[in-house]
């Protein structure tokens, strides 16, 4: 159970990385990538750290190709509720246990000894490669992701197939693939009343009562019927609130928050209209603040697709099932570029939560899907007609 | 502007009885009341402290005639807030000002005063005359009027009628007299769903959806069509909370506060069955705490309310309304046990408010109603048929 993967990822696994700290984790792989020739541009936005490591010139004319990840962990809560301290990368039983084993530490650790592994038998190559590393996507994905692409776009340097190392699979390594995510978008509803005592309600308006039925209406529309890739769009309340606490006043406000997660059926102003006339037709006085968190994001099959499908069924007995479903990732950043997007990493059964592992032996194997998908990337480009 | 009503009102008012405070408002007037030949009782249970003073024996065969009121009064908030100190009572443009000056220092005030008067006339009666003054009517009402009660009960000491001196007026004194109140239902309802990821909805059940449509019915239901004494059955929710705060977590449960105010068309088994079927309706997984406040209670036009009606109609230009609106008052704790009651005080405008007050000549008006009350009990008594 010794190999590079396995060692890399112990080593970062070892470095206490809760978001947005990044502890030195970049810098252990830019010294690895930098060996390799790879140029190292650190970014660092307010509390958040990130790494954008090229190897080729943006302006030597060939594709661009890019593994995504980030080096911070959620915390992990009491290390008592772990079986192994959670810094203390443990190997046992086949699983190598710590927290960012499976998201996404070891992901990191595959793509680095990939590239060096495929590097290493193909040092001219017809595209170039980068690594975009942050240290906040467990955070408020403000300053991370979402800045540095904004920057790449400011110097024109473009990403033309991203592989996101999230933890994509839910069974075995590589059952699932995500080439696309829903939209996110939240909406803080106040509905405006007035506030009274409940013995004279005829001086007051209880906004929960007048919201009722909109909200009623709100939770059971059929918003789409999704696609071919999506599923249908949902809507979710997530957090609702009036109320003095005082059992006899009726409540001069009613706050609601709700999610829809959404596909690309519907735009986010789509949503935002729909939603303001079901309010109206209930005649109520409101206010909403939307926040867009992500728009949906969508690679149909072409070379990428194909790349990592081919990838996983020479290196797995299965062929990868195609999935936009699950939660946002700051895949939804790059893709509005115009880059291919895909999510390919470990299976997901424990991430966020105590004695998160990964199967050891799929860390090696993740290596080995990295390189031949960066393989079948080559034999496109050679082959391709002039 | 001296009287002797108005020197006890601000004797009384310089005493910050703030609830379940006294500060020897009790003494007081026990040391009056004692002058006249009442017995006194005092009754502390917990913080609260209970005045129950009796002219005449309870096994005598006398009906008993009972002044009931409160000597505690809501803090009065930021004294900066007031025009003067609240507990300096200030005669001011023809106004007593002071916290407690309409509820209801004022009417204990005239309470005494009329007592004395009236006993002075008519020292040999043919009704006993009794004072329940509690310090906890602005609190939980607990250890106050419902334990007196309960004490008097148990020793069969019965109250036949029974005036409250809450500030029942709304624009001149008398105006209004409460012959009821309406009685206050309050339900604690927890609707449960599975808590989870706002990305994940079938892994979830959200207890905001599926109460929504039962929330609407509840507060559209047409409960009752109240009768001629009552108002229609209000409903109102008061509080209403579900959510962890975050923005994509789907809440476990949803919690709901609602009161009733209902009339004497309803029991509060029949509400309470009532709002379970609208939720079995909705097949809701919930529980329900209930609280009855107290059940409504009415004293129907007899002895008592025409004594008050004739009392009013003889001092002042204008016969009274009765009413059953506005909140609860510690009536509900004397109706139940067959006393008829009415509630007659100062005009409630200024309430719980800052500067609160009285007009000062209103004060020793009610003075002259109250003692035109007992006058009429006197002359129904005494004319009594055989
Ligand atoms: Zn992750
Ligand atoms: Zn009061």
């Amino acid at each position: 159970m010794q190999s590079a993967t396995i060692d890399l990822a112990k080593a970062l696994i070892s470095r206490p990385s809760v978001t947005p700290a990044d502890e030195g984790c970049q810098q252990m792989i830019g010294e690895r990538l930098a060996a390799l020739g790879f140029r190292l541009e650190t970014m660092v936005f307010e509390d958040t750290t990130n790494l954008w490591a090229r190897r080729g010139e943006p302006k030597d004319g060939k594709p661009l190709f890019c593994f995504a990840g980030h080096t911070d962990v959620v915390p992990p809560g009491d290390p008592a509720d772990w079986d192994t301290p959670p810094f203390e990368p443990t190997l046992k039983d086949g699983y190598l246990f710590g927290r960012g084993a499976a998201d996404m530490k070891g992901s990191l650790a595959s793509m680095v000894v990939a590239v060096e592994t495929f590097i290493q038998a193909h040092p001219e190559l017809p595209f170039d490669i980068a690594f975009l590393i942050t240290s906040d996507e467990e955070g408020p994905f403000i300053n991370g992701t979402k800045r540095v692409i904004k920057t790449l776009e400011q110097r024109q340097e473009k990403i033309d197939w991203c592989i996101v190392g999230e933890p994509s699979s839910t069974e075995q390594l590589g059952d699932v693939v995500k080439n696309g995510r829903r939209g996110s978008l939240t909406g803080d509803l106040s509905v405006h009343g007035v506030q009274g005592h409940v013995a004279y309600p005829h001086l007051a308006s209880n906004p929960v009562h007048s919201a009722a039925a909109a909200l009623h209406q709100l939770a059971t529309e059929q918003w789409d019927h999704g696609n071919q890739y999506f599923p249908s769009t949902t809507f979710q309340i997530s957090n609702i609130h009036a109320g003095t606490g005082a059992g006899n006043v009726i409540p001069g406000r009613l706050d609601v928050q709700f999610n829809f997660r959404f596909s690309t059926e519907l735009t986010a102003e789509q949503l935002k209209q729909r939603v303001a006339s079901i309010l109206d037709e209930h005649s109520l006085d409101y206010h909403i603040n939307w926040t867009l968190n992500g728009p949906p994001f969508l690679t149909e099959p072409g070379t990428l697709v194909n790349a990592v499908t081919q990838a996983i069924s020479r290196c797995c007995p299965y062929t990868p099932q195609l999935s936009t479903a699950g939660g946002t990732s700051d895949g939804r950043f790059i893709a509005p570029t115009g880059a291919q997007v895909v999510e390919l990493g470990p299976v997901n059964a424990t991430i966020h939560k105590v004695n998160e592992c990964v199967k050891a032996s799929d860390l090696d194997l993740l290596t080995e899907v990295y390189v031949a998908c960066l393989q079948q990337l080559l034999e496109d480009e050679t082959n391709k007609p002039c």
